[in-house]
């Protein structure tokens, strides 16, 4: 399949890496792909991970890899992700989008508060914005490695989520975490459940701290 | 030991019952302790939850109870809290209190906001009010009855947090923890960390409609 993965950081690089490995089609949007040579936070420079995919992926503008995709992928800063996605509108509708975005605000320093849109999430604002997308809520709750390699920890026996208004949208981002080995989906009904998803992350990030190290996740125990 | 519960819903009806079957000489705070036939929302009546604990625990008004204990537990409508704690300051004052409470708005519907203070937790919002007093938030994450039973649900393999500011007070309520039969008891710092544990409850809740049921927990799986 076609797939528009938006924004470059460590989670952009972790799903479009994943997703040309398992023989995708693959555009990795970034503001300027020709600046291949900075560090993009904690992750690799985008040279780096050019080499890393060996030709299996392409850079692209966010409008390039918008348009060539059939599914997208949203990993973009969550500050900038309505003002980025928008002027794309008419190229991202009628397609499914998952949004793997944190509207964190470190600017009063640790723990980051979690914006909200009048009480509504950072999805369902997206949503509101991209009305004709179909947005699904899911992997925001944990780190890139483990978002496309959930064998990395406990054998994969730990949980995701998804959460949109679109049920055959749901499917077919449940179809494609299967895929990257995830056994424990979660389905937490309409896109309003993401207000939890992304409230969840001032606890990942205190226990992030306090671990010392990104590789853990919370299972849902049933 | 004297314990003293404050609060009188399903949660200070857990937690006074259970202390009183550990040994513990317990005072059950409630607003108005002559009025043991009114329902406790979800909860039994107080008069059914005497029946129940057969003379080992009794009721009291809340300056009783914070009087009673050496050791106190904050099971208050977070909403109400601070207003009804201010007064007992003096009679809290260098004592340990486990603080349960989650600060939820319904009044938009659902899934509620969690209430901060001027970008802190509850817990810290209490702490504030009574400096004397050593506040370890610990067990607002979970459903009542497991609270006090954990090894109802996967033989207790699940977490448990604890955060705040005095150590001591820390290994006091992670060995009484212990007595209810907690063995992933998760240190998560100094009690700014209240502030994702009160963030969990909106994905709790929703959780809770989906799941259909209270009898689940999160395990941090590292």
């Amino acid at each position: 399949m076609n797939v528009g993965v938006l924004g470059s950081g460590s989670v952009g690089q972790a799903l479009a890496g994943k997703l040309a490995e398992l023989g995708h089609d693959v555009v990795l949007g970034t503001r300027d792909p020709a600046n291949v040579a900075e560090k993009k936070g904690y992750a690799p420079s985008l040279g780096e991970w050019l080499a890393t995919v060996a030709g299996a992926a392409r850079l692209g503008t966010f409008a390039e890899a918008a348009a060539h995709g059939e599914l997208i992928v949203n990993a973009l800063n969550g500050l900038v992700a309505v003002e980025t996605l928008k002027p794309l509108a008419a190229s991202l509708a009628g397609k499914v989008m998952i949004d793997i975005t944190n509207p964190l605000d470190f600017s009063r320093g640790m723990p980051p508060s979690v914006l909200t849109y009048d009480g509504a999430s950072l999805a369902e604002e997206l949503q509101r914005t991209l009305p004709e997308t179909r947005v699904v809520k899911s992997l925001n709750t944990l780190t890139a490695a483990l978002m496309v390699n959930p064998r990395l920890l406990a054998d994969g026996d730990h949980t995701v989520f998804v959460a949109g208004d679109d049920a055959a949208a749901k499917a077919e981002v449940t179809a494609l975490l299967r895929s990257f080995g995830w056994g424990d989906i979660l389905d937490l009904g309409d896109l309003s459940a993401a207000r939890g998803l992304e409230l969840w992350l001032p606890l990942w990030l205190q226990l992030f701290g306090v671990l010392g190290r990104p590789a853990f996740n919370l299972k849902i125990v049933r």
